[in-house]
């Protein structure tokens, strides 16, 4: 007799909790947009490179706002862009480069030539063994925060994040790698190892065989629009033809230089609603979606960033 | 007395070693430059789908050309995509959204407005069961073509390569995948799964979350550039704010129909030159690189394509 009672038992309540409305699952967006006060951190002006573009055929402004790297990645080119960026050495050059799904790249188009070339202001040098640091606490193989097993073939390094996408070297070494959006280092033949006078935003698909090979400063945090929609270059690797072909560069800042600059927040790799933010990234539950993925890469796992909603007092 | 003779022997060897040059490795651009022609698969016309755009602000032609998926992958909507192309539905419609770092996306604009919705020709059903098929021989977990685990969770499915690039679930059923430049099928909620009439290509870092949530049905071939380099949309999910922000398609045909269409073709996934262009895409030892990444992931690895060096006689 358990049986039928425990049907009815089911059926009596049935219409109790179709009465409660179905929640739906909260999709990335939503997760982030609930995250804490606490759990955004803002970006320190200098940390900030503010690209002014030419203005479009239609005299509309083009700004592009790229945040640093952090220490203990990359510094010694961050440190060039910082000198680079005070002396104002990029104003008046150009965007020199758009190749469809990999890169944009501006810098001295004149860079090549000893003669013709912009005088740089005194760089440190840098050094190809910098593309690398020892792993912080924390991270690899035994982090938290471990995604997607880039490697197919060697099983050697994890995918972490460290307030940026990182990757992992069975908890030895450390490094940066190439998203949508990531700022790089254009550099000759090795052992040249680029000064930052010249660089380069990812607008494609995630080029990691990058990683390693040159150095990540940076990521666009906003206007990335300006140089992804930039015509393609027609040359070889997305080299524009003509001069008349190249974008001009108007200025680039740091940050502290810009008057009425917003105040930018990143949310915290290491904050609970990141994690949460991750997993519905790597699963999507909310109602658009019928099968999760089971995983996502790093790079599908963009870190939100967001201007801060009322000016700092 | 053996060992020192054998090291004098290495002496004496050295120097006729040194004369020889040394031969840089192939770069994966080097490798398919040098394939067989047998290794080489001409795309059947009607397996292409040729998107006229409006000419750009300077008069030029925007031509993209997407190759249809192959059997058994997503046939219901290539079903209705060669209907709809042959009744010349898609003449005078338009682009109607684009999302950086995502997708854009064409189709009807008043596709929702059931009042003024352009009227379909008879279309197949479709289902979301369609998403994936039963994996074909030789793919899966023992399959020869193996590369990156994409699941960092679940360690549950395997990306390959059967002309396309494929997701499979321990050999019971594989998927095509979403990378840069896959044409995919739009659609409204879950069970609607889309006719084929709303179309986008991917103009990002690959979206696998979209994976067996939507059918992926083609890539574009030649011409992305005028997709992904066109104005953003300022709306929630990068849909134009005004018509006059849309561009506009001329005609959408099917190969066949296409006077003068060049032939095309691709490169066999099976073929030796293939597997050598992957091992180099995943491990780049060209000059350039310093430290090869030790895998890639399938989206990394596009399907070489090319023109037809002369006409077929």
């Amino acid at each position: 007799m358990k049986a039928p009672l425990m049907l009815a038992a089911a059926l009596l309540a049935a219409p109790a909790l179709a009465a409660e409305p179905v929640k739906p699952a909260p999709s990335p967006g939503e997760i982030v947009a609930g995250a804490l006060a606490g759990e955004w951190i803002t970006i320190a002006p200098d940390d900030l490179l503010v690209m002014e573009l030419a203005p479009d055929a239609k005299g509309r402004a083009r700004r592009v706002v790229i945040q640093l790297i952090s220490p203990p990645f990359s510094q010694p080119w961050v440190a060039n862009i910082r000198t680079l960026a005070r002396s104002h050495w990029w104003d008046g050059l150009a965007i020199v480069r758009a190749q469809d799904n990999y890169v944009v790249q501006w810098g001295d188009p004149d860079g090549e030539d000893a003669a013709k070339a912009k005088p740089l202001p005194p760089l440190v040098p840098t050094h190809e063994s910098h593309y690398t640091v020892p792993a912080p606490a924390g991270l690899g193989k035994n982090g938290q925060s471990r995604f997607v097993n880039f490697s197919g073939y060697t099983d050697a390094f994890d995918d972490v994040f460290a307030g940026w996408p990182v990757a992992t070297d069975q908890e030895e070494a450390a490094w940066p790698v190439h998203c949508y959006g990531s700022v790089g280092v254009g550099r000759g033949m090795s052992p040249d190892a680029g000064t930052g006078a010249e660089l380069y935003t990812v607008i494609g698909h995630a080029p990691r065989h990058l990683d390693r090979n040159i150095a990540v400063v940076g990521r666009v945090i906003e206007g990335i629009e300006h140089l992804s929609t930039l015509p393609r270059g027609t040359e070889a690797l997305g080299f524009y033809r003509t001069p008349e072909e190249r974008t001009a560069i108007a200025s680039i800042r740091l940050g502290g230089e810009v008057p009425g600059l917003p105040v930018y927040q990143h949310l915290s790799t290491d904050s609970a609603s990141f994690a949460r933010y991750a997993d519905a990234r790597a699963n999507r539950r909310d109602p658009f979606f019928i099968m999760p993925a089971g995983g996502a890469d790093v790079c599908n796992i963009p870190v939100p960033v967001r201007r801060l909603p009322t000016p700092e007092k």
